[in-house]
């Protein structure tokens, strides 16, 4: 057992999480934005009146998924969307990450990249982590992008919620991770600009894998209550 | 990138996390309860009406942790708390976890068992996830205790608010690992019997690594908003 407050005791007031900069004018791609979590995310971050550009294997899946979308968003193959884009979130499919991101590294280069890939395996018993070799998805992604600046976030949403347009607000909270305090912010200011959401700092990339494998926990949540449980950070 | 809502497209009603049994009578031992976590759970569940034995590997050690806490609150060596008690709290440090419960598997036999080690190593940059050879401090608690009914839980509460008297309510989700719904749902009780806590349900121990590992995160949280964060589960 190890305490949580390590480091509460210094005297510096606290850093507002709200205290972040101006991202409204950021174009966002999405890789894999023709699958739930890609489209739940660009749904949101174009109704929050982002550019949105969804990429995807297939040009032609990418261009149907962003009409069905509507508020603007573009399709585009994987290689277009990182290139067109500011911002680029991963959100492919585990097996396919690193060979997608693999092919990206040169538009990808100089790129803010936020992967929110789980990996996880299913049997019987349902979810459970998976191991990556570089540690996480992050790391992978870090390690395949070397050029790029490699963050980590909105691994806990239900892609449920992100899709359903009667929704207006998603109450939760989104863990961010990363190196760079500065890219951090900017993916933190990223997520509140979807109603209800908040963007947290919550550690360095090595302390991804149990952001990402918590998934699995919340789908055993979700299967014992029915729901479509997300997080909230309490006392800040 | 996966889903957060498998299952939850089943009809059933939602299970409500309340329903649970009467815990009130139970006997809680807390081995480790000399350290900050132990103590902290010892003096809230005491607080609550029951009864508790404190454990430490020095019998005075405990009587005087007792003493201080107050509440009726009893020390005894770990043995003699283990034996007494109905439910016991694992609380040690990690670097004792595995000889302290391996010299307690005889009084620990057909107890619940109740693990809340954060198996964590630090460094300049700050806290980071151990991984242990089992998987998890609980799995390796149901490993080595092959006859007790191993659970995990209370990993994420901060020990300053938990040891604060001036605190009368503490607003976090308790999540409840194991294979053993009767178990989990003691231990969901016993959460909730600490005023603004909640037992929930959160999966087997073969997930308990990233539940136990999600202290890093809360402790990155902690140092940047000067926090004691804590985490509440939405939607159920």
């Amino acid at each position: 057992m190890t305490s949580t407050d390590a480091g509460a005791a210094a005297p510096k007031p606290a850093k507002d999480p709200w205290e972040l900069p101006d991202v409204s004018g950021l174009v966002v791609g999405v890789l894999g934005g023709t699958g739930d979590q890609g489209r739940g995310l660009a749904y949101r971050l174009a109704r929050a009146g982002h550019k949105v550009i969804i990429g995807s294997r297939a040009a032609e899946r990418a261009e149907t998924a962003a009409e069905e979308l509507g508020h603007g968003i573009v399709g585009l193959d994987n290689s277009g969307c990182a290139r067109e884009s500011d911002v680029v979130i991963v959100a492919v499919p585990w097996d396919g990450h690193a060979a997608t991101l693999t092919a990206l590294r040169e538009e990808l280069a100089g790129k803010l990249v936020v992967d929110c890939v789980n990996p996880l395996g299913f049997d019987k018993k349902g979810a459970y982590a998976l191991v990556p070799e570089e540690g996480s998805a992050a790391e992978q992604a870090a390690a395949l992008l070397p050029d790029s600046r490699v963050t980590a976030a909105f691994h806990h949403l239900s892609a449920v919620l992100l899709q359903d347009p009667a929704i207006e607000k998603i109450d939760t909270d989104v863990m961010v991770l990363g190196e760079s305090r500065a890219d951090c912010e900017i993916v933190q200011a990223l997520a509140a600009r979807i109603p209800g959401m908040r963007g947290v700092f919550a550690g360095r990339l090595r302390n991804a894998h149990q952001v990402e494998s918590l998934v699995a926990n919340l789908i055993s949540v979700n299967r014992r209550y029915k729901a479509h449980a997300g997080i909230r950070l309490t006392d800040i």
